[in-house]
């Protein structure tokens, strides 16, 4: 491969196993991902790159087609496409919040409460809870923001009978993790975590701003206080074009 | 709510905040998790439905096609809607590799090598198995089967200098683990892995038979032995609507 200035590689390997798109999205991926461009940077034009890349502008719209559904770049009509910036690089090593965890990044958070209410648990949930069926349960539905930007939604459900006076509070200002622990002395100890690939339906694209079809993670967690109570049973929708989750694996005690 | 005996609950509140539709999806999804429909079983009708609820055709179609998607139900045009087999609930606590995760589940896996090479490794797979620019690594693609039904597409790059024969098996029939193993004496101690849903491209529905768009969940794992070195770079992609990971979380040191 040839090393030139703007690219990884000017030069696709035309007997190599993998299609031409492929290579162009494997260049413009490592030319994005060292830097070369910025976030936000607008890319040549397709005309510009099948001219440089020396293929046909259906193979370059084909790759930009593929990286824009990754979220590694974005169009805008009549502007051209740009560089989206980095996906979040979410560590799922300790339990932590949206608020902390965006904190913890050096953006700013933000909620906007969709709705909140108590209601009557569906079966599922009572027994997430280890309530009796039907048992009232405060259920607080929040779109979440990082500078600005909506990344998830989420709804998490908690014992109305242990957290009676919670919807008293602002969660749109307030963190309910802060709440938990400051006000009811809530330690919160472990969670068990489900992730989940799938498709946005029409609510949550357009809570996320996202286009269909768009690809987002549903998360489901149960976070347990220390004496091993059920806390809190949510139900995520995180964007898939800005989320990655990252965690560590060891071999078992059978090896592998 | 009224328990009948077919589902969990025949009648909708009407006055409650969550809209019809998602009250038909909750019902029918507590149904089938509590095994009031078995996998395969066919649903009734459209029209039955509508009855039954007491709702709109168009509002049952809204559930049917939400559940369709979650992956709970499938439809067979002219046939009807059937219930799906749940999705496969991958535990994320040891590193195990697709051939022993089967093979503990009680189902017959399978693999259809669809590549194998020794190429030039891009940047980003040098730089994962900390090798020199463009070192040759062993390529290996594998469509993974489990009784027959194709779940994932799987490529995995191990360093050449170290693996120089390992084409020579037929990975077909043996598993890459248990060859590393029995004939490297590698002991693989864990891995770094990241997960990413997605929108499948025309070649991952292709092989993995669904329709798009179809939800997938990439995986990226970097998979290192007891002596610290990176033994295999592996990017797979998973069914969506067959596939959950679970895994665990603790407190941080600093609480939440």
């Amino acid at each position: 491969m040839v090393y030139t200035g703007l690219y990884v590689s000017m030069e696709l390997q035309r007997e190599a196993p993998d299609p031409l798109y492929q290579q162009i999205i494997d260049d413009l991926t490592t030319a994005i991902e060292a830097g070369r461009f910025e976030p936000h940077q607008r890319l040549p034009s397709e005309r510009e790159l099948s001219e440089q890349y020396q293929v046909s502008r259906m193979t370059v719209r084909h790759a930009l087609l593929d990286l824009a559904r990754e979220g590694t770049i974005y169009t805008r009509v009549g502007k051209g496409t740009f560089v989206a910036e980095p996906k979040i690089d979410q560590q799922l090593r300790t339990l932590t919040g949206f608020t902390q965890d965006v904190t913890a990044r050096g953006s700013r958070p933000a909620s906007r409460v969709l709705a909140a209410s108590v209601v009557p648990a569906t079966p599922e949930i009572a027994a997430a809870l280890r309530l009796p069926p039907q048992a009232e349960v405060v259920r607080l539905t929040r779109l979440r923001l990082s500078d600005g930007v909506p990344l998830a939604v989420e709804t998490t459900h908690l014992p109305f009978a242990r957290f009676a006076g919670l919807l008293a509070h602002d969660f749109a200002a307030e963190s309910l993790y802060a709440v938990l622990e400051d006000e009811y002395g809530v330690a919160l100890t472990h969670a068990e975590q489900v992730l989940e690939a799938a498709v946005g339906d029409a609510g949550e694209n357009e809570l996320l701003e996202v286009t269909p079809p768009a690809a987002v993670m549903r998360m489901q967690r149960l976070t347990v206080d220390s004496a091993g109570e059920p806390v809190e049973f949510v139900l995520s929708t995180y964007r898939g074009d800005r989320y990655k989750f990252r965690f560590a694996l060891q071999a078992g005690s059978r090896g592998v």
